[in-house]
């Protein structure tokens, strides 16, 4: 069958529509009619060529929701009628990985991704499905243990954003860091990922949500979701400063865009003793983060986790519960909802720092 | 009063036997004669002026214990014949760090290091104790706070060695990794601190053991600690190495070498999804550790901690019941028993990797 979809041809070019051939769904895989997808700054980064771990060309597009449209004859989870989010993270439940309880990793989604199978090709060319999803298409087909049943009674274009910013966040703060009652926190970097640490901090009952950014619009949204302290990071010492607003730094810093010196910068905020560092921003290729060992015997820790280590089928959905029962805020996320055809301006917001989330749908 | 001691006059230089003045102890202090101490690689790094925090003249040796002579008035904890060690980290019991429950990082202790008081001085001219101690010397006399209370039945020359590298090693692997009966563990540098990493790891129930030294010597004695694999550094790729043993990589690795390299051969040999880095090797100062932020959101985690975040008073003696019992072999540490008078020779020894703790003592 075909399907239409927005693919980038080449590294910092426009995003064009085409007709694209789909793969037929296979007895083990499930064709999806995506409904809606927002725009991540991770898709913008393989767009223009900045971390870009697959080929050209390519369809970006992972954060996002539809409606089962099609099964294979092995499927048994998933039916026709479901709303789902496709998720680049499967979950076998099988292997090694997805049975040790500790991370959702699953073996399937390890290995070289640029040479997972895509369903998408152009005149018998592959183009690459970016991780593993593609979602800025109207038609997608993936594995069953790549499809996250959810709830109905969420709106497409918030229930989207589950499938990365809102998973990735809070699940860093429940998953990775584990956040406890009282504790004070920081955030570097309040876009789709930070403010959904900053909410995961506030479910967890932390005292101190302390945001860093150098976009003053941040300081009001970010009150939206739990933040209670705002630093200008283009205003002085931020390291300093965060130690003086929590007498000597905090417990947990997460660093949510991608810079390598923010990274050490939210290191050195967090405090002597327990002092964990959480790291989610994606950096451009080759950069590195520096430490000082003796920063690190100084009784901290620097972790990382990919997708909020929650799992894509299993606890994926449950995140849409705390929605429903109005302990999360997706409202104040999605900033702007636009047609497929204006996707490249999509873009262009979320580069200038005018929007949180943009979700586009064909 | 006065002391004999063994004095490192400028960086490079091989120590002096100098007789000091020794600050009488205060009301809160303990006057301890010292009975033996063991040489460790970070006295030689303050020797050589490599990771030398302390200002020279300094009087190095942190691995000591001994015989309480004289408490002051307001000492209640300690008293005239208890055996002790003396112990850089204090533990006031009181302050915000030593009634966390996280931390063996005594707020007394912390802030700057080269501001601590010393006890000795030389024609009316400071002279340092090296991290607080400065045990290469016949007396000392250090707070209430930083002596830690033993068992009588333990020798000097072995006791001596839980106040470094038996807490650090055992407590990295206890209170810092947390590894748990069947987890696999590689360690970087198998000295003192690395061979009671793998002692650590034996008690912990670990099911594999792998030793990465350039010193063939340590084969066969971190066998005696509970080595089940060794792998020589020169040869070949040991990352691949490890990761072939292990089946895609180990659930823990420490680096306890001080180098940067091998910090990341330790990090890259961790599995995806739960592996675990701990730092324990000092590098020269102003070298820095580099993480692939991706690598860390696989799911890994980097670690330090000081002393093994073993609290100096109230946990460090218990040490010494492991030894009591059988569990803990320290007798394979002391390879070498040396008067004061060849510590010079103690510390070339250690350099060329002929020993793995010289014990001195005057």
């Amino acid at each position: 069958m075909k399907t239409r979809a927005m693919v980038c041809h080449a590294p910092g070019t426009p995003l064009v529509e085409e007709l694209l051939d789909l793969a037929p769904p296979g007895p083990g895989d499930v064709l999806i009619e995506i409904m809606a997808s927002g725009l991540c700054h991770t898709d913008l980064s393989q767009i223009e060529g900045k971390a870009a771990p697959y080929p050209f060309p390519v369809v970006v597009g992972h954060e996002g929701a539809g409606i089962v449209r099609e099964v294979g004859a092995e499927v048994t989870s998933v039916k026709v009628g479901d709303h789902v989010i496709p998720v680049g993270i499967g979950e076998c439940g099988t292997c090694r990985n997805c049975r040790s309880g500790k991370t959702n990793l699953c073996e399937a989604f390890l290995g070289d991704i640029a040479l997972q199978p895509s369903p998408f090709s152009l005149n018998g060319q592959p183009v690459s499905a970016y991780s593993g999803v593609g979602s800025l298409a109207q038609f997608i087909v993936t594995a069953e243990r790549n499809v996250a049943v959810i709830r109905k009674d969420v709106p497409f274009h918030l229930a989207c954003t589950a499938g990365c910013c809102v998973a990735t966040g809070i699940g860093a703060v429940m998953n990775t860091a584990h956040v406890e009652s009282g504790a004070t926190v920081a955030v570097f970097g309040l876009g789709g990922i930070g403010l959904n640490v900053v909410q995961g901090a506030r479910l967890a009952g932390a005292s101190r949500i302390i945001g860093v950014d150098i976009n003053p619009l941040r300081h009001e949204q970010g009150q939206r979701f739990g933040l209670t302290d705002f630093i200008d990071a283009r205003e002085g010492d931020v390291v300093a400063a965060i130690q003086a607003l929590t007498d000597g730094g905090v417990d947990y810093a997460f660093e949510c865009a991608g810079n390598v010196r923010l990274m050490a910068q939210a290191f050195e905020s967090t405090r002597i003793g327990w002092g964990c560092t959480v790291v989610l921003g994606v950096p451009p290729d080759g950069q590195a983060m520096e430490l000082i060992p003796f920063q690190l015997q100084l009784g901290r820790r620097v972790q990382g986790s990919f997708m909020g280590n929650v799992k894509g089928r299993s606890q994926l959905p449950s995140l849409l519960d705390h929605f429903a029962a109005g302990r999360l805020n997706l409202a104040d996320l999605v900033t702007h909802r636009l047609p497929m055809s204006e996707v490249n301006e999509g873009f262009a917001l979320m580069k200038r720092g005018q929007s949180l989330r943009s979700v586009v749908a064909f």
